[in-house]
């Protein structure tokens, strides 16, 4: 039985109630959210070292961060420093995106030191050998594509985007439609160019019951990829996204009758103003299922900064109820991240995730701590509670260069400091 | 006749055709709004090398940037690098802070190198020559404080920020309500701490009429403060924040009656879902003036990263109707900032203000731009498109090293790029 079929039996499940342990609710919301698709625990069943993490409604909202080689930066130590500093971000779950090297060694070796959940996009390793066989011809060979599914959930893979609504009424949509930066989505892209060439429907789709197979077979979460998503604001909110949202609503509804742990990728880039519809959409259409987004990015002019421009859509659409904020890091459409861009594009994420729980989980306590420690100039509480500890590392050594008295005076007042002013007002 | 007295009488001045030719309005809307106090164009009449710059209604909002010494740390050379990073990344505006050193030096200093208006906290000056005098005890000295903003008037200022609504009606809130942080505007903690002890009535609000004289005369611009803004989440939207509006909007009227430009200072810190409010209750209580935002930071947690915090509640505040966005840089809550702060700070608030002014002034020119760019893998566009040029140097740099075709190729998606694939796919 997968857990969703548990559920719905009414039995609650250890992770299920690690879960709601952690998140300070009762085992019984948990199961009930499971049963009915709004919340999901990604765990392969073959995975040893996970823990059990839950995503979707009510809950604190997640941050994924993406790693994974390339042709030209293959290099598995590489890797694993940016696992390292993903977790010591913060860093909810991590897809492996590697389309360069020894790709199921770079997973494996990433599977074996990760505890939080992996995803993992097959297609890219489909894709990669297919190209490395063909001279260049991109096939989509579906029988390899699900032997390449099978085999990484084999390896433990917790979720899989796997990109099942880009069907042929969604790509006629697209023809339709005079879209600026056309499909931005690599799985996305490489699906559709197949498809206009050959006429034929999407595998993943046709085949989308061979699919749950192996994903109820392992306990394989799927993650509805949303090759469609808008590569711009000049493309936000148009019809060929939405049509694609609607199938992927669909086969959310048959994911979740046939026991699999089912969520829906969004968007990508998209003005201020249309974010909160988005995800109200997304909620209606896909029936509560939990919403993973990526950014979204506000606006397109700051490459080296998509870190913040994702971090203002990312906390605009988790108030409105997103999920799970897939990380972007500040080399966003610059190149690669580096371990560095890694570390600020978790935090950010994390800031806009933890700026919109204050609201939805209605949970000040964490700033409400930290503001009292900054309040009494308790810089040994203030690195405790912050959400980077090590951005206290000069402060304190700037203080321990002082003495006495001085220890304690903020360093950015020094001897006019708001607060201690308004500490005499009070006494 | 000040720039309001003008506005009222008809008269559209040189600056008026400036802001509405940069603004892409009609110099009449520019007129009106500046007769009816929704827009302000600072601008002391004795600056010469001053760019004629409006903030307010229907306007592109604005971003400033906070400069200036502490005891500490007062080298002349640090701030005029603070500044020329401040100019090249963007700020509409600059204030100079200065609590170190020769504080009027600096000022001139600044003053003669800066093309946007400068602005100060007269207050500062004061209380740093006080305390060197008295040796530590700060009274609130009515008179030098008012010979403090006439010299600084004469220097050049182009707009001051005066605590004017502290009054002890708004400190009779501060006593009725617990709050976690208590005063944190060092001006504010400072009127504050004079009035408690004395029981006398803010100066600043008793001799509003000398101030407007003042300003009247040298064409300076009036940013009420907030010295009562919250200084954490849980202090947010508040009683005294309020009773302070409140009072700053019935100073702001009596100031457009004198023809005296006028904006009004905000949070600080606010929870996501009480910005929009805040913007829509500062416009209706003070008449439309327009809104000078310190922020706002939405959450309390993340010292080191405050230019994203601040950059997720700006950008929300913009949108609502914010017009004018004091940056906040990583080391807000830690030290004083370093150059590469200060940049980081000014472009942060920058993508906010952009990001709220696609949605505000309808306006996706610069992103379709840019995500046409993008999509032709033209680098060069790019690099003159980005908000930060700079960030392009490493992928030029990547591109040059290889050779012939694969120039175009995306330094990120590698052979597969998806850009390209959909490119093939319209053909």
């Amino acid at each position: 039985m997968t857990i969703i079929e548990k559920a719905r039996k009414g039995i609650v499940t250890n992770e299920m109630k690690k879960v709601a342990a952690v998140e300070g609710v009762t085992p019984e919301f948990i199961r009930n959210e499971i049963a009915g698709g709004r919340i999901i625990i990604p765990k392969n069943k073959l995975r040893k070292n996970v823990e059990a993490g839950g995503i979707g409604n009510k809950l604190r909202t997640k941050v994924n961060a993406n790693i994974g080689t390339s042709k030209d930066k293959n290099s598995l130590k590489l890797e694993m420093k940016k696992l390292r500093v993903s977790l010591e971000a913060g860093a909810d779950a991590v897809m492996d995106l590697s389309t360069g090297g020894d790709i199921r060694a770079i997973r494996k070796a990433i599977l074996a030191e990760c505890p939080k959940p992996l995803g993992t996009v097959p297609i890219y390793e489909m894709f990669v050998t297919a190209s490395a066989k063909c001279g260049g011809r991109l096939d989509l060979d579906a029988e390899y594509l699900f032997e390449v599914i099978e085999q990484q959930a084999e390896d433990g893979v917790d979720f899989m985007t796997v990109h099942c609504g880009l069907t042929q009424t969604a790509l006629e949509r697209i023809r339709k439609t005079k879209r600026l930066t056309g499909i931005v989505s690599r799985g996305g892209a490489f699906v559709a160019a197949w498809m206009t060439r050959t006429g034929r429907e999407n595998p993943l789709y046709e085949n989308f019951d061979r699919l749950l197979k192996i994903c109820k077979k392992y306990e394989v979460a799927i993650s509805l990829g949303d090759g469609l998503r808008p590569g711009c604001l000049a493309d936000a909110s148009d019809r060929p996204m939405v049509q694609e949202m609607i199938i992927l609503g669909e086969l959310a509804q048959k994911s979740l009758e046939e026991g699999v742990q089912t969520i829906i990728e969004g968007p990508g880039h998209m003005p201020l103003d249309e974010i909160a519809s988005n995800v109200r959409l997304q909620k209606s259409v896909c029936n509560g299922a939990p919403y993973y987004v990526l950014g979204p990015l506000v606006t397109d002019v700051a490459p080296g900064y998509d870190h913040i421009t994702s971090a203002i859509g990312g906390a605009i659409a988790a108030w409105a109820g997103a999920d799970f904020l897939c990380y972007v890091t500040p080399s966003e459409h610059l190149g690669l991240p580096e371990p560095e861009d890694v570390r600020n594009g978790v935090i950010a994420a994390r800031i806009a995730a933890h700026a919109a729980d204050i609201v939805k989980l209605s949970d000040r306590s964490w700033d409400a701590n930290m503001s009292k420690a900054r309040k009494a100039l308790d810089w040994d509480a203030q690195e405790k509670l912050g959400i980077d500890p090590s951005k206290f590392d000069l402060v304190k050594k700037t203080l321990k260069s002082k003495k006495g008295k001085k220890d304690k005076t903020c360093s950015m007042c020094g001897e006019f400091c708001a607060m201690e002013i308004s500490d005499k007002l009070t006494e």
